[in-house]
């Protein structure tokens, strides 16, 4: 059995190089956020006598990338590499994904504006699309130590010992009145313009009917059991395979955001489909997301209840979830 | 040299045995969570049989303050005890915190909806009160294992090695234009009625200002750096205290999930006043928090500029919230 050209050794072979990659570049994460405050003060001091806290990010950002690519291209050197700073460079805005070769899609530091403020939710994030599909998932949050993994056919794991979902004797089915008793997670993002019907408005709309009682917003609340927002795509979507988030909803990531994540999600039995509901919520065929779309819904791993299978009841959560939010306006520069 | 009628050495003994309490009753709020997900599949399932997950949890949090009430009752007969779980089931619903007797005051799981579903962001929070002033704060989140501690004049800490805030060589002063630049950490909370110009409403309303553009909503807009929400006000004052979360606003918390976090927020050089902006705010005096007033606005510690000190930052700060924010209504039942 082959997964598109690599056999199934390979993959494993390519699975255990990605792991020990994910923990290295964590490590120089965290080293260079220690460097700010269990540094000597000298070090300390002088580092930031030179630089912003944001110029250090940013080069942080940069040398761990630059880590990642050239120890890929390294072992790999047929592979495709797609990395945050690499695209923010150059290259066109079009669809990055491949169908044709393998291809890793690296952040190399995922919530940014919480490393700078040093809150823990930041995450190196690595993916492995084979035949356009998100196969391998390393995600490490080295402040957390908690390391998310997962490659097609081998299961989901926190800490390399700790299957994903987290709850599975059974894995719980979604709830009745879904979104009723969900934890919902959502990201306020960059868009934060004071336009008429803009992407912040469109957002937080969404986020009160999702939040209001049952019954209220014109019979739109969803009464949800808790909102959260962590500032991080990568750490939502693992925290969403873990089974400790059901819903995630977000739109404007780029591919590099969300690869390792869904690989995560979808490995763990999660569902990741469009943010934006379609014309006909409740009929539409759930379609599987598209990455690259900048648009996403997703729900946790579910079982089945006396009722429905697990699948069906993802998607008639995600059915509810479109009934109460709006369309986002995040289109591909280059679609 | 004595806080109140206790020692120094009498304050180190007291502070020595929060430490050790915080641990053991984390453990058990930890042990018991495995249970739903690393124990054996048969516990998992007679326990999944007798009760859902809320009561699991009820029980939980009921077993655990009765484990610290009982452990410090042993230790400290003529202490006051103020436990969510005592508390919910009697008494008046005035002012608890008395001014005369030392006073623990205890949250055994802060974050209860984290908890249900896993998500990590849940901890035990024991605060001690001499005085009427929280002296002594132990919060720990045993799923990350992070445990924040502090005792008036002997510094605040995360896992007793770090001494908080995280940056402090030196410690940042508050960024020239706050909000913007900040990370703000609000919270959606439980009261979600759809009643024009309700919390839900008047929240929302606030949370829209920190977050537009600068200038934007008619002079309103903070342009903060990011927005989070955990799900846990004894995490946020936590986060404060280290510096990861610049501002925290919150209406609705009663004294047990703030005291331990205000303990270690002041102590690691944080200021606490009320989230209501009062009729004057570019010139009313800023208060210290009144323990059980309902109304949190957190600053995080910060250092002096060229041209303020840190606490005329802190207070420069406030104002920019009170200009951004709504006034809540959380009553005291009893006041």
């Amino acid at each position: 059995m082959t997964t598109n050209m690599l056999t199934e050794q390979e993959l494993d072979e390519i699975y255990t190089f990605a792991v020990q990659l994910g923990k290295d570049a964590g490590k120089l994460l965290l080293e260079a956020a220690q460097l700010r405050f269990a540094g000597s003060e000298s070090t300390v001091l002088e580092v930031e006598e030179k630089d912003s806290s944001v110029d250090i990010v940013t080069k942080t950002d940069e040398d761990v990338e630059a880590f990642i690519k050239t120890s890929i291209e390294a072992k790999y050197p047929h592979h495709k590499f797609i990395g945050e700073e690499t695209y923010s460079k150059g290259a066109s805005r079009s669809y990055l994904i491949s169908d044709t070769t393998p291809t890793w899609c690296v952040d190399p530091l995922d919530g940014t504006v919480n490393y700078t403020h040093l809150f823990p939710m930041f995450c190196v994030s690595i993916g492995f699309i084979v035949a356009g599909k998100p196969t391998i998932g390393v995600v490490y949050a080295p402040f957390l130590n908690q390391l998310f993994t997962s490659c097609r056919g081998r299961g989901a794991w926190l800490n390399e010992t700790q299957r994903l979902p987290l709850i599975r004797s059974p894995i719980p089915p979604m709830p009745v009145n879904a979104p009723s008793g969900c934890v919902f997670s959502c990201e306020w993002g960059k868009d934060r313009k004071d336009r008429p019907d803009g992407n912040l408005y469109r957002k937080v709309e969404s986020f009160v009917n999702m939040a209001a009682e049952v019954g209220g917003r014109g019979g739109k609340g969803g009464m949800v059991h808790g909102i959260r927002s962590l500032g991080s795509a990568t750490m939502d979507l693992a925290y969403t395979a873990m089974g400790a988030f059901d819903i995630w909803w977000e739109g404007g990531c780029w591919e590099w955001d969300v690869a390792a994540g869904i690989a995560i999600l979808q490995e763990a039995g999660g569902l990741v489909t469009s943010a934006n509901p379609p014309d006909d919520p409740e009929t539409a065929e759930i379609q599987e997301v598209r990455l690259g779309s900048r648009l996403y819904l997703a729900i946790r791993p579910a079982g089945p209840s006396k009722i429905e299978t697990g699948r069906e009841g993802q998607e008639r959560t995600v059915r509810e979830v479109w009934r109460r939010v709006r369309e986002l306006d995040y289109a591909r520069p280059g679609a």
